[in-house]
């Protein structure tokens, strides 16, 4: 690319389940130039091209690499694969955006970030939900303290989901859940431990059902809870704060956020006086204010997201779903799935590599 | 009493929250007769009275035992106080009702069905819930076969709740869970470890976001969700079967119950066969059927309650929330509490007395 | 009654379905005494007096009125028999409140009102819905503005309901629509005509499906949906108004009412300039934004409602559901017969002896 | 084309709201070839060109029927233009499909459906909901009996709409609701009259607001509710049935479709015995049973369409929207303006031209 105006080449590996919808998005940016479509099937490959105004089909990243002049790669392979592939990109030169998770182990993650860095190239994960008008108006309002201290965070995400061949519940819908909390987090994710129960209990060889708990600063909770088995669809996160709180019910398009100004208040100064009973009874009141639902923009989340990784490789500013915070994902995940084999034990979460950026935050 | 012609009396302690809804079902019940309302604050005794069709008020339990000719007492007061009251009660030959939990702590509910077993007395547990319409209705499914093997069950009682003076929210909410998840388990409620995390974000003293796991026969996983901080109301339980699945949605009097055919198959001849990646691709199919609403019956709840406590003294026949089904809960909350103070560990629950009454089951 | 420190005494006529409502509140009033039951069914009065504190229970309104001392009386009978019982006790000097409707022809109501002027007495309709938070509530943003002008009213109120010996569906459940109608319209309800379609394909011999259409000032109209056919139950009112729009959900009461500041805004100044074309499509605007939940009192609209009856009395002000807020249901009522009869045409609405009081509005 | 193994050409006129979905559909079908987008506005042609596969881009019909080699033509345009395009395509030997509503007048479709059987063409409309799984499963239950004879049908399709240059909200919205209820019932929609009522609250120049009401067979009444001024989206129809009653609730995508085994059952032997009062209390009685969620298929209606349209060309069978289908809509719609211009009166409904085609009935 000589200068900024000219778009950016990139191309699509993977023509399976997400890769369509990333090929679609980077077709439509002005910014961007698909040029090509990888995939093993290229068939497969072909079909996907034909909706997308027709970018080279190729069958290898081998190929890829060698004979297509690329500035950028998007990976949306079987996670298991994400590291090679990346590493193979970044050691060519490439900027990488990774479909989540970043990798299926953390050191795998720890080494695509540290070539990365070494190399001056863009890695970026696609958490896509950190790109949503949701998402990105409840950071506003926790940012903005609209709902003051966090004190708890459950998130349920569960559905008849597609038994994953190389993940578990866990590292297969948990990563958007975490992600957010990343997101929408003032400090990020960094819990200290996490424990994870769950079960396997159609012997698929893996924990279809799952729950992951982690302390938060202040004494919160998180808890999220992914299933593969439920029968119907739910996408739901509350944030409960010490002022106010907030639902995000994903699939209520009419209402997806609420923010109640209902909650329990403490009095902390009659806490000092008194005996215990008294100053209990005595310091607790109840909200119980209006509800409020904010209008969210209307836009694609992964048009937002091509247009950041094309911001943070013309920019070179870290993008809010960048390495690091792929590492903190992933740190999580390899905790949790520790806590898991030692049956719900506290595994403490490794925090190398995973500084926050402060520019972005 | 006489004969099985006269009705039995019974006396009402404590008018304060739930009271009132026990005295006012006995005093519907043809075959009870309400002669007392006990309350330390005879003037709430006296208002409740009034609305009861007039039986006596009474200042204190010991005035009730010894100046009023009764049969059984209903005790409707804080948890810390059910022990004290129900050994006097038991001790003067009264049957005994006590309101959810049965006592604040295990040994002290052990106690109180020792007692009662040596004096021939009926105890039993107002776990409200198990005399639901929905509650019979899903017991019948679950012990007809109809939703298979239990693969896990997921439960959620959320709400803007009273931050309670003696207990924490697993001790005040649980109990519902629990016992429900008593009444439907073929083989009742005998989990053998529970691993609890809670949090108080507010600093009230107490956990008032709670969650409890515990595994269940055949590798099945139970857990439940208790918070009092919820700005929302939820109350919903998902039964997730190998041939069906159940939500409980008790919130939504239009559709309480709602059993889908829908779900995950895992065809283990398959299994057998084959390398691992293969078999696992190969043997996963997923059914998507359709989904049934069953219709209740209506009846008041506590009216079916007051109506076996009947039933349970004049057959000598245990109830489906007797002093057993009421230890097995204990049992858990007991487990839940330790393993709370331990961060989470995994406690074991205590089995002594609480074997199953087969002849109820 | 000597002074406002005596209670007023009143007896309910009618121990059917509604009566036990009338009772039970009239019992829980302080300034009431509720001093007999009256019903034909001298045990159902008996059963229901039981529940009630024990008034005197009586089997003719003749007996009532000459053997008991009432200030007042509560008619719950059915809507042919409410201008016999309610034109004698008006006779005996009695005040009357009258379940809705008010009586089941508009003559017969008209004379009822001008009985109570002629005695001085006050005649008040039982139209709850106008003493509950959300109709309240519903009035104040209407009165103050909040919505704009009222552009149009959608009422749904179906379920599957008891098909009525005496009345058709628009007379058992539009009474409600239109009380409600009438209070929250700052003209109150006053349609020069309506339109009426209705539909018996069970062979009832009445109307169990009905639509109710109405022009209101301003080009606005509305329309009230009853069935007693449909399987599910709704009530629900959506209030269209310039500025923002109103969606009261009866039946869902974590969020009974919404206030959406959504809509289509036309701007009149370019709509005198330019051709028709160009002008409609420039002056057209969409607004998109919050959505709005007022928290709402919680109170028994029952206990509103007598206490509404008691304060008429002693201040000799008119209710908001005094007689002439009856008569203008009545008048809509009786032309909605009319049109029907002659197959929706628009049947002019009576408007005599219905003027507002304007020292309530 | 020679022979069946050929796809047939089609091209696409309009590139504006709904063209897009018709030329995806197409491009995406095997046995279509999607050879040219038609607009006056180039540039938007071209941009969807780009979308979907790269067809010829023309600025005119004349350009298109002059300079490019197709079998048929899709009409996307407003409804006003429908009659002059397809009159010229139909002129040239060309298959049409047309947007709903088929035209703006009832006479410009009979001209339409009248060229196009000399020709020996197909006209078909699209009325896509009538490709929709649900509908399809709608009409499988009424035409097997599932619900019994129909007694009402009420339809709600409400929400923040555009309002339309051209048409007013009968002609927008209600040709979905009319083209349903002619594809599900067995007879097809034939009413004899109508009667609408509709507001113009903003001064707009047309209805935004409308009701439609007509009797149907055998007493049973259909009425449909369209706005454009609804804050919130609704898109119901309920079917009640002697049997049972069906409730579509398009906007659920976990139950779209409801049966419920509820409703009144009238007993008409006890009719023909006994007074009018004793009759109708003994001979009513309800039914409270089960409700049933069918699983429905899942496909793209205009993939269907796009299927029926080719389908209807090569086996020369008309398909269950073709001319005669959308007459039938066009007559009620022009029958609904005539009533909404005379205040509501019952308008009749030509019925010239509205054979049901028995062959795929």
């Amino acid at each position: 690319m000589d200068n900024g105006t000219n778009p950016l080449k990139v191309a699509v590996i993977g023509a399976g389940y997400w890769g369509p919808n990333l090929a679609r998005n980077f077709s439509a940016a002005l910014d961007w130039e698909l040029v090509a479509i990888c995939d093993k099937d290229t068939a497969r490959a072909a079909a996907l091209a034909r909706k997308v105004g027709f970018p080279a089909v190729v069958g290898s990243v081998d190929e890829l690499l060698t004979g297509h002049d690329v500035d950028a790669v998007a990976i949306a392979t079987p996670a298991r694969t994400h590291h090679a592939i990346a590493m193979q990109a970044l050691a060519e030169g490439k900027h990488v955006l990774v479909e989540k998770p970043l990798a299926d182990r953390g050191d795998a993650g720890r080494q695509m970030v540290a070539l990365a860095q070494e190399r001056g190239l863009v890695l970026m994960a696609d958490h896509t939900y950190c790109y949503t008008p949701a998402a990105i108006k409840i950071r506003d309002l926790v940012f903005g303290g609209e709902l003051g201290e966090i004190l708890y965070i459950d998130s349920v995400r569960i559905n008849l989901g597609l038994v994953q061949p190389d993940v578990d519940v866990f590292w297969d819908l948990a990563p958007h859940d975490l992600s957010i909390l990343d997101f929408i987090l003032p400090g990020g994710l960094r819990p200290l431990e996490v424990s994870a129960h769950g079960a396997d209990p159609l012997g698929a060889g893996k924990a279809c059902v799952g729950y992951l708990t982690m302390p938060l600063a202040g004494g919160a909770i998180a808890n999220i809870h992914v299933n593969w088995l439920s029968p119907t669809k739910i996408r739901k996160m509350v944030i409960g704060g010490s002022r106010k709180t907030l639902i995000w019910d994903d699939l209520n398009p009419q209402q997806r956020i609420s923010v109640y100004d209902r909650g329990v208040n403490l009095d902390c100064q009659e806490l000092v006086r008194g005996d215990v009973t008294e100053r209990t009874e005595a310091a607790i009141s109840y909200r119980l204010g209006d509800t409020w639902s904010p209008s969210l923009e209307e836009f694609e989340p992964l048009g937002r997201m091509v247009a950041q990784f094309h911001a943070s490789i013309t920019t070179k500013l870290p993008s809010p779903t960048d390495g690091s915070a792929a590492l903190r994902v992933l740190a999580v995940l390899e905790a949790a799935s520790r806590s898991l084999a030692e049956g719900g034990s506290n595994a403490a979460v490794d925090g190398s590599g995973i500084e926050l950026q402060e520019v972005l935050r």
